[in-house]
């Protein structure tokens, strides 16, 4: 399981406010803490900065990887932006993310063509958001394809089918859970992914709900996620349902991870 | 989804010993508390009295009855005493549980055909456990066909794919997973049930292995469970995952088990 931390996202205030200042010792533990909480990548968002969103993640860049040895997950739909971070980014950053809307996919084919960078396809297009199996894999299905022509390997896709909260429609949830399997059957060697908080729009306990459904998605074969790695029974969730799930060869990293004493089990 | 509530089980001690005192009150109380967190059906077990289980399934049912207005699931292999507990039983109970096991399945088959009583359906044959998908399809083939042609409806069959521990063996918990899947797909209209606390057998944190466990089997299908009601945290699970899942309209029970403040969210 693939753990992409969420935190670096200038939506949030203190971040914004990180950024705005200059402040590093700030972004550098924000980036710290989530490596040592078991993120493989960190993710970085300067998207409510229009103007200067390039200048941000290159400061962003080079202050993340001055102290984690991670790749980052560079958060933004502007391709310039996006090269931008990436002349400056040491190993093989994620792309998060190329979409089949053919302003965004157009620009950003071109940068990830025949590279090694890792991307997450979001099931979006022209048409708007999905909300069956059958819409997701029909933008799934075209992405892919678009992504193969173009010399990336399917190791490196990370489709997201994009989650739509249950108070809206009750299928919603079990309509992106059931994307996420047929996903995982139809290419063989892909990824799943997604920020999943959506999910849980308009209800109470929301903490609770993304938890579970995070636990469902596993289930389903979902093998990447955006999340809050500082989110201790989040982390326990993931951990212990990849040992349930076949993917923890003798339990060594749930045992591990319970030895730790790090999560809330 | 249904819940079988598992606390009147002889191998527990108090439960054995409300028994041998023929203690009326302590037993109505587990039976009550269970009912009134949620179980549709009290689990009713006097597995450990060999001569006796007869005579304390009677007494069970009877005073389980007295208090609950809820039908038991009768727990024994034995086919004299499960016909001595349904001789008193008001309702529709469930039998728990025939298999392909050729004495068990002979004895019990003549008692559940041509009635409503539902039925638990064990994935277990006289070659032993199942351990693959296709183990258990194949004893579940085997045994829902001959249900079905002794009169019994299929949506009185509850199959149980038959837990097995992780800690034995990396994919016993996926290949119960898709097993619990095919069944689901491959009989249209039956239900799967378990108990799953053999899942986290030899794992530390097992309460919170099993509880994660559930959420897996709902997201794959899984509409009954036997369990401890009074675990809130699992209430919380369960009732969760069946909205996430689809199955619960307006996230109205959901919304209800939230204001009831009962469960542990």
């Amino acid at each position: 399981m693939k753990i992409i931390g969420e935190l670096i996202n200038a939506s949030r205030k203190m971040i914004a406010t990180a950024i705005e200042n200059q402040d590093r010792e700030a972004i550098q533990k924000v980036a710290l803490d989530q490596f040592e909480n078991g993120a493989d990548f960190i993710d970085i968002n300067a998207g409510i900065f229009v103007e200067k969103e390039a200048d941000h993640l290159k400061w962003l860049v080079k202050n993340v990887q001055e102290v984690v040895d991670a790749p980052c997950c560079i958060d933004s739909p502007d391709p310039q932006a996006i090269e931008a971070a990436l002349s400056l980014h040491k190993g093989t950053a994620m792309i998060n993310s190329i979409s089949l809307e053919k302003d965004r996919c157009d620009a950003l084919l071109p940068i990830v063509e025949g590279t090694d960078l890792k991307v997450v396809a979001l099931c979006m297009s022209d048409e708007g958001m999905p909300q069956t199996v059958e819409d997701r894999m029909k933008i799934a299905d075209e992405l892919v394809n678009k992504l193969l022509q173009k010399n990336v390997l399917v190791d490196n896709i990370y489709v997201d089918p994009l989650v739509q909260p249950i108070a809206t429609k009750d299928d919603f949830g079990i309509e992106f859970l059931n994307a996420v399997e047929q996903i995982m059957t139809t290419f063989e060697g892909i990824h799943t992914i997604c920020g999943l908080s959506n999910i849980s729009y308009g209800l109470p306990e929301r903490k609770f709900l993304n938890q579970t459904f995070m636990i469902m998605a596993i289930a389903k074969g979902l093998d990447a996620a955006i999340v809050n790695p500082l989110d201790k029974r989040m982390m326990a969730n993931i951990i212990a349902a990849g040992a349930l799930a076949g993917r923890d060869s003798f339990c060594a990293n749930y045992l591990k991870a319970f030895r730790a004493k790090k999560f809330e089990f």
